[in-house]
């Protein structure tokens, strides 16, 4: 289908904001539209204007202040009331006031939902349809119509399924959009009922798909492959449930795959930084999976897989992560061998080739120390730490001479379990002792490292510890068991972030071994020297 | 497909461990090699014996420790090297030393893997299949065959890649699976090829699916749809880059949505509890969006939807959660909240039938722990003692003044990170003072508060403590994060286990909340009364 162009349409803004614990302010909504306009997509659905008050403030906002070089805004909206006209119903005149030039209207096709939720007789709701569509439409809006519930319906009455569509099309609907709005569809079944619908119903048709059954992606693409050249989804396949359709994946696999053209603009290249861009804004974290942009999607960790990679990286991938403006990352773990860590090392900026006996050394030191309860994949600024190690690269910046750490509790009392770090060290000419109070024991012994060193290394005050995770090795053992600590720390100017892993009998000691080294790392990469 | 069935292959321990992250230990496999099994998966791939240190040890522990209701063990490992027979090759030989009932090979099917990466000529390829398949199901083995990067090489050079599976078949392999190890494949491709193999070969066909696509699970349903009645995947999607098909969702879409029979055992009534279960062993946050047994997969956010759910939820939903063991959430919910409690209590043996109000008030304090942190379905033993306080039956069996612990270190030293811990309670009719030492301050504060206790109630000397997860739940606060620790008791005699789980500002403020109800927990168990 080399020829074929489909429609990219966009409802992160409107179904995407549905997932659970996603709140987006007029603000986040402003700041993301402008990026998937930088995507491509053809329309941007932004909100339910007239009945969510903050969509409505987003189209006012949007009319005066973007301005896009690819993307129409859509408002979206129900067909009218029963027993009024198009032209009454506030909600109606709600999508004109929001000035979108497309109006996307959700319209039951399913009998039973018209009987059943809207409670309306079968021949009003088509009624509601082509008056609601012929009103906006003689207003010069292009109308998409979204058939809620199409499938299911379709699999109950095909008639009435297919008469609420041509209700639609007969009063000037350009597209009709097919809703797995329950998201229960698998591909055949799309497939099956998309070719049928084309046979009766002459207009666009278009997919909307959730992914309760794992398949949103796929319908998306049975539908194509059957004649929809419209699709409809969300970036990082945001939604209610399981999410609808992840966008990028669709597209990805629609032009890089079926040679189809789809975005308006060629923001494939940017889709991993589009995509972790918006997951910023709504502050939900990015899945690490994700197909094309997740931060796992191109790395490896066999050892099998790495010497292989080393002769032909597309041996081993789908195809060329760059392409989406993803990367290729090798994982060191307990499996890799030599040739991993000369690509790791490669990747870090160290040319390794040939140096037989060092790689020998460090392959060595990590398979004792994934042994001994270490995790490199996870952590590439210990791992970095090592090879420097290994190549005498690592200034001590600072002795340690010793560190305590107290906690107590008085069940019931206010100050119940403060806890107070005291650190002993010697950096630059002088001998430091610093205290730290937290509200637990690592985060005392962070304040109080930081306080005993920023007077020699003021950089460190640019360092934020942002994440923490524990893991228990040897369950087994139970509190005898070996503790590891992975820390996430960030450079607040730079936005760099990197990761660092410390292990010990208990969660103080790795904490405490994550959190110099990660130290260590933050003054390596800005240059400082040992002081 | 009513009548078909189909094996369902789990490789969670081997393929899904390859995931970024992920580090499973022998412990983390033996606890859940039997969750598998409760599953109903026919086959559970533990791992790569002879080649990875863990997986020899696990294999061997696995023989003489588990007992499966339904699953077989299969180990996985390479074709022979080259120039070398099948009996001579270690690598062969511990597949055999694993004892395991099924071996699964490795084999390359893409002729320019085998030139390529393993640089060796395509018909000493072939003949390295055949001999180790003949060699390993001459000693009893059942065999199945990995053809790596089968599609990939069946479209790159169809006859070699069919010659490859051939090869097997003919040595005997009882099943030639189908491997998309890149995941680069769409379901109509998959289709086809399954097809055209299925016309070639004459064996049991089935299929390996990764989700670089986000098609893993429909390009399952394609390869079953085509002829394979063997189909593999990981829990929870887990897996190297994007993941392998997430083995619940295919099995749910075969079993629910095409009649086909393919779990040893109903357990996917069962599959939310269990595929949570999993990730707290891996340590990896489930993630709430997926498909079946996902926290929101069948969570509806109030609005547009609310009333049509009240008419019949079957409107909004693509089947019964319950079918997975799944909830529908709403704002709106207490009725599903309370039942679920009433069936939770039944469970554990209270009969709370009819008592509405006891079920709202123990349906709110759950909602407002899980709000805080807590997670119930982990552990039993905690929300038997909330049930019970709202029940009025936990005696206080002690009263805490105060606890301290303490940590400091001296790197370099041999007494480095001692801990210590002061406890001060009253029980019996004593005040009591004890300290405690430990590798760590969870271990001290453990040993302080035993020994405060046992000589009033000596019988918690039989409980120990085994297994003790820590969990940071609000990642972008760092170490200012809430803490939750989850711990694992058993009873020395009877060998009875329980779970509690604490939360706090810190490790160590949870891990005494969660040590203390274990104790409490423990002695109500053991028909203790307060002294």
């Amino acid at each position: 289908m080399t020829d074929l162009t489909v429609e990219v349409y966009d409802t992160t803004l409107r179904d995407g904001a549905q997932q659970e614990g996603m709140n987006l302010s007029v603000a986040d909504k402003m700041a993301i539209a402008p990026l998937l306009d930088e995507l491509g997509v053809g329309v941007i659905e932004g909100g339910w204007p007239g009945a969510v008050p903050k969509d409505t403030e987003f189209f006012a906002l949007a009319a005066k202040e973007l301005t896009f070089r690819n993307a129409q805004l859509a408002a979206f909206g129900m067909t009218r009331k029963a027993g009024t006209t198009a032209a009454a119903d506030p909600q109606v005149r709600a999508l004109l006031d929001s000035e979108a030039p497309i109006v996307t209207l959700v319209a039951k096709s399913d009998i039973r939902h018209a009987e059943r939720a809207l409670r309306v007789a079968p021949d009003e709701n088509l009624r509601m349809i082509e008056e609601t569509v012929a009103f906006l439409a003689g207003e010069g809006r292009r109308v998409i119509l979204d058939a809620e519930h199409f499938f299911d319906g379709y699999q109950y009455d095909a008639e009435y399924a297919i008469r609420a569509l041509q209700a639609g099309v007969a009063a000037g609907a350009d597209v009709v959009c097919l809703c797995d709005t329950n998201g229960g569809m698998l591909p055949d079944d799309v497939s099956e009922i998309v070719r049928a619908v084309g046979e009766r119903v002459d207009a666009v048709l278009g997919m909307h798909a959730h992914n309760d059954s794992g398949c949103a992606v796929a319908n998306s693409m049975a539908a194509v492959a059957a004649g929809a050249t419209h699709v409809q989804g969300c970036v990082n396949g945001y939604g209610e449930r399981t999410g609808n359709a992840d966008l990028v994946a669709v597209v990805a696999n629609l032009e890089l795959k079926r040679g189809v053209s789809a975005l308006k603009h060629d923001g494939l290249a940017e889709s991993t930084r589009i995509a972790h861009a918006i997951a910023e804004i709504t502050n939900i974290a990015p899945f690490a999976r994700q197909p094309y942009v997740g931060a796992s999607a191109f790395a490896h960790k066999a050892g099998l897989h790495a010497s292989a990679i080393r002769v032909d990286p597309d041996l081993y991938q789908h195809l060329d992560p760059s392409l989406v403006g993803n990367d290729m990352r090798m994982l060191v773990s307990e499996m890799a061998g030599r040739a991993s860590i000369e690509l790791k090392g490669k990747e870090l900026g160290f040319d390794l080739a040939g140096q037989n006996e060092l790689l020998g050394r460090v392959t060595d030191r990590v398979k004792h120390a994934e042994a001994a309860g270490y995790t490199f994949d996870a952590a590439d600024a210990s791992f970095e730490l090592l090879l420097r190690s290994e190549l005498g690269e690592t200034p001590a910046f600072w002795d340690v001479e010793t560190w305590r750490v107290r906690v107590s509790s008085v069940p019931g009392d206010p100050t119940d379990a403060d806890a107070e770090a005291v650190v002993k060290v010697r950096a630059g000419s002088e001998r430091i002792v610093a205290l730290g109070e937290g509200n637990g024991p690592v985060n005392a012994l962070d304040h109080a490292l930081r306080d005993a060193l920023c007077g020699v290394y003021p950089e460190i005050e640019e360092f934020e510890l942002t994440d923490f995770k524990v893991r228990i090795m040897e369950a087994s053992h139970g509190t005898d068991a070996v503790t590891r600590v992975l820390i996430t720390t960030v450079h607040r100017e730079t936005g760099t972030t990197w990761r660092t892993v410390g292990v010990g009998p208990n969660v103080i000691e790795a904490s405490w071994e994550a959190l110099a080294d990660s130290l260590v790392y933050g003054l390596l990469k800005a240059g400082v020297e040992r002081r």
